[in-house]
């Protein structure tokens, strides 16, 4: 597989189809781009979302696409005009890169630019092959001491780092983070770095509770169930409340994390947030659910999405990385070859409590 | 009515049951209050819900309490503190007086005050009296040219200015409100007094949006009800769409004020937004509603809801009708006497569509 | 001078010796490129500077240049990927384009990118020619009624509106403006149309304030000069008393623009601001000044910088022309042929206080 | 001096006139005021100030008034309204108590109050007595393992806290600090606390850089000063040049605090920040000072001064204290009775350079 002229690739040939193809190595499309050998891939949720289902909202896989966009690597050809890394240097590659031109990306936020070539999102190619051809602006190094598994984690510590932008997360706060999977944990930890006073993570699973406690959060909880034929909406607040007493939150917790998209915890958590507090949607579930809105208005929150990434936030991930205050590699729990991708896939798919976060060997040169 | 030594009262004495009564002045609870002469008195919908249920949210009438919360009139008594008004002086009152102590207070954010003393909400007395006493600090002056029945539509007008400012309207913006009602029509000019590109009001009442086409709306819209049998997330959808493209909304208006409270409006609003851009929650209805919140997450909007008043609002509220930037006598359509009060509010009540603002005189002297 | 083939360029060969050259025409970089056939030309103080020193700060004339950076004109060649105009469209011309890559520029900064390509800022040329060259996105469209002159005259409209921006100018604020000049009146007509409660301009020549006076400004002022021997700094203290009492600014007004870059102004808008407020140095004089710190730090003063444009500037300065909120064409006081360029030049050296703005006429094809 | 009766005080007579008298035990005001026995109190810059020179600023000595307000104690007496603490309870005292009436106040900006009652700012008595009256929400619950030296300790980090708010300060930037002085190696050490990526401390003392180094920086500079003859302001650019190189802080630091109030370090600070960063003055010093506006314009600076503090600051200054985050405990340098409060004065007015915080134990019950 690792012929030098070609470019292996983990290739998305229709839902639930997916295939190892040769392809020809590609070539950088402007002064600007580098080509990366990618060194390690994490894979996410929205990867195997497409290779079952084959589409997520409006993209649509009509033609086949290479899987993969949480990847790090080290830098083999570089375009005239690079600046900012050689040949050789290891890179976190951020995933996305925007048209540079309409005016989202002229205003700061590249996150919304509709044009977007957005790595194993249809119909651009991803990074589980040999190589990725990326704008030199997208690689951000990473320093020596870190591994090309740690820079593969950058993807999504740079989502929690998004996030927290997003939801304004500041010193001195306290949070409350719905969900403990990656991402929640990931949001706890970097909420806990940014100097948050009392980090709390909620999650229906006792073991993702234990793992949240030692990684970042200062208390956890499950919630109850709702009794059989009671009503949903009071459900949540009732868990509202106890979350309320048992950290001793006063009028509710600064911010609330909703990293799950479950409708109970979408409920819970906009009843949870005090008034006058921002309540940031990050997980994505039912496309609509009952939501309590009047609440909402009464007590003055803001309610904000979170989607992808902005300027600045790839360097913060590298550096909370790096410099320890985010220890991604423990949730590292699964490690494959590159051969052994679609096994890796399967797993992910399978759900199971103790998998974490996978991770994808690249191709050896 | 006009005992000098008492105070004619318009009082709710239960669910439905009102009656005048003739209660003792009410004297100064401290050297910073004044007393007024209520001049005019506006009726809001809140006003005769406590009349017909006797609730809002956790405000229950368990005792009775005396009416109105729109109120204009005429210091005539002033605490030894009282600096900014002197007897004689016209004035709009701000019917909410907060606690001043707690960290909403303290933090500017007052609107949300628990201890808030609020006109006509149980179980603090209203301003449909003779005499009204209130903190100097929540009286603004009113120029000569303004009369008392405009002094008294400051109130609707602040509450205006306080949607647009949560909304964070500025200008060169293109903004559509749903709602057509006095709050509506007060949103859409004070966001072109504000220099709002353009804005759109929405209404299912066509006489609404002629009147609002006048007012300060620079287009209107009637969405189609959806076909029997249809699925009303998807028809808001298509509202949306349809919205955008007859006033040529691009990816959708900056800001959407959403003042019906209305299930259909709410999910309209969310997919009208552009993204990035501010939804704002003005009206309430139901508590709960079908929200399309994976929308909401993806687009990266924020979600604001808007109650009450903060500070600088009265003031901005008085300025915009005393430059005439905001025409609020048009609103005014119907005019009672104080003894008539009961009569205004059957008029409310009857929710006529010609019937915008009804004002009752207040007890001469 | 209209040949087809040729370019005739108006060029600043050196300090104090400008010519005319018969330049070829310049051809589109790129894809994204526009040609636009220059219609009028505004001279703004900075083309004088560069003529008559050779430099700005950092930016020195090594080697000739096309003078001229306020610009409209009409369309004549599309690159192929260009959507947002068609050939023959009359648009006004942004006359920046940034890198799109730094930092800056992916933050929505990108009036703070060093690599910015501005027309007539050393080495770059201008657009003192028949033909310029831009990207697409930084041309705009110009509504069928709004003449050329117009459109050359939003690039000082936007100057204004990027000043606005930066000061976070706001409906119902008391706002004093220091110059009355082109830049300083437009910043008080801006001002108006965003809603502000009380806008005054202050000048040392009273046509100046005479025609703010008319233009948009609700009052003006012509401050005293400081007496002989006396303390400049304790002089613009009492100038700044003297503000406020004259237009009942109480504390002082929410906003200061400074537009002038003269010392006493900077020290006098400094003690005027209210405590909290904002101040926003516009002008640009000497390069250090004394400045009254402790003040600024007592009163809890923002100080901001307003250089060039961000993006949603231009097409906000294009909708306050064509709706007519900001008259600009009462701004023209002069007007040139294009082989007039020099005379016009001359006449916006003289400094003459009944000149304000000057336009060149593009070369007739 | 213990008698119950009475509240020994030290007393500032007339400018370097202290003395200690008995007074009356102060009564509370209003059912919400506390008394507090007060346990510890720093000594402060401005106390020094006050008795050397008799004013500062606009608040002058006219009458004896009690000297200190950095303090702590334990609530000996509750007013029949409080309920945020008991007797018994230990706290931090927040020294100034706003009007709660003024715009200021009631838009969240109390620093900002005219009429606040300032501890030890003429005409208001401060809190080197045995008993302090003061609000009840001015008072911050200290929880048990916190010293009342560390809650007296509680006031500098709150000044620390307001100016890292004021300058924005946020988890992965990049900051410099001017002064090493209590209040400066108390913004590295909160600075640090929120996350940020490096934070440099400047000094001219190595003594305090090495201090600096050892409780927040993660590098100090000492700055070169100017060649005899050489222009100052000059100078100053090539400090901030070299600052950036020996620290790879790239185009500048996102912000600067300057809390020397020195003009040089004035100057450097300013040329030293970033384009479109923050520059926060929180030093006093001269009033006056040259200053490099143009170099503000240009880069889009953002120059801001911070003043006293704001709701949210003391309970977050507690809260770094007793998580330990800031270890307030390694500034006091020196401890004095009561009755030494005179020679606690005195070695504060020495400035000897191994002094950093005294503080007085209060009177014993």
């Amino acid at each position: 597989m690792g012929n030098l002229d070609m470019n292996p690739s983990f290739v998305l040939r229709a839902v639930q189809d997916v295939a190892f193809e040769d392809r020809p190595v590609p070539k950088l499309r402007d002064a600007y781009d580098v080509r990366v050998h990618v060194g390690q891939t994490g894979i996410c949720g929205s990867d195997v979302h497409y290779w079952q289902r084959g589409r997520i909202g409006d993209f649509v896989l009509n033609s086949p696409i290479i899987l993969g966009h949480e990847s790090s690597g080290t830098v083999v050809e570089c375009g005239d005009k690079v600046k900012n890394v050689k040949v050789g240097q290891r890179v976190a590659i951020e995933p996305g890169v925007p048209c540079r031109r309409c005016d989202y990306c002229r205003n700061g936020e590249y996150n919304l630019c509709p044009d977007t070539i957005f790595a194993a999102t249809p119909p651009w190619d991803g990074t589980l092959a040999k190589y990725y051809i990326v704008a030199s602006d997208f690689v951000y190094p990473i320093p020596d001491h870190m591994t090309l598994e740690e820079g593969a984690m950058v993807e999504p510590t740079a989502v929690a780092v998004q996030i927290s932008k997003t939801a304004e997360v500041k010193a001195n706060q306290t949070i409350v983070v719905f969900g403990c999977g990656p991402i929640g944990v990931l949001c706890q930890a970097v909420a806990k770095a940014y100097g948050a006073k009392k980090v709390i993570g909620v999650d229906v699973v006792q073991s993702r509770l234990d793992f949240a406690k030692s990684f970042g959060a200062d208390g956890t909880y499950l919630p109850s169930k709702p009794e059989q034929g009671s009503d949903p909406v009071q459900h949540s607040e009732k868990v509202a409340e106890l979350i309320k007493k048992e950290f001793d939150l006063g009028e509710g917790p600064d911010v609330v994390i909703e990293a799950t998209g479950a409708e109970p915890c979408i409920q819970a958590g906009v009843n949870l947030t005090k008034k006058g507090g921002i309540y940031c949607q990050a997980g994505m579930g039912k496309e609509n659910v009952v939501f309590p809105i009047t609440m909402a208005c009464i007590r003055a929150l803001t309610i904000k999405g979170s989607i992808r990434y902005t300027t600045g936030v790839y360097p913060a991930a590298v550096d909370l990385v790096a410099s320890g205050k985010v220890d991604v590699k423990r949730l590292i729990t699964n490690r494959f070859k590159f051969e052994e991708a679609e096994k890796a896939f399967e797993l992910v798919k399978s759900g199971r409590s103790d998998v974490l976060k996978v991770v994808i060997e690249g191709v050896q040169s």
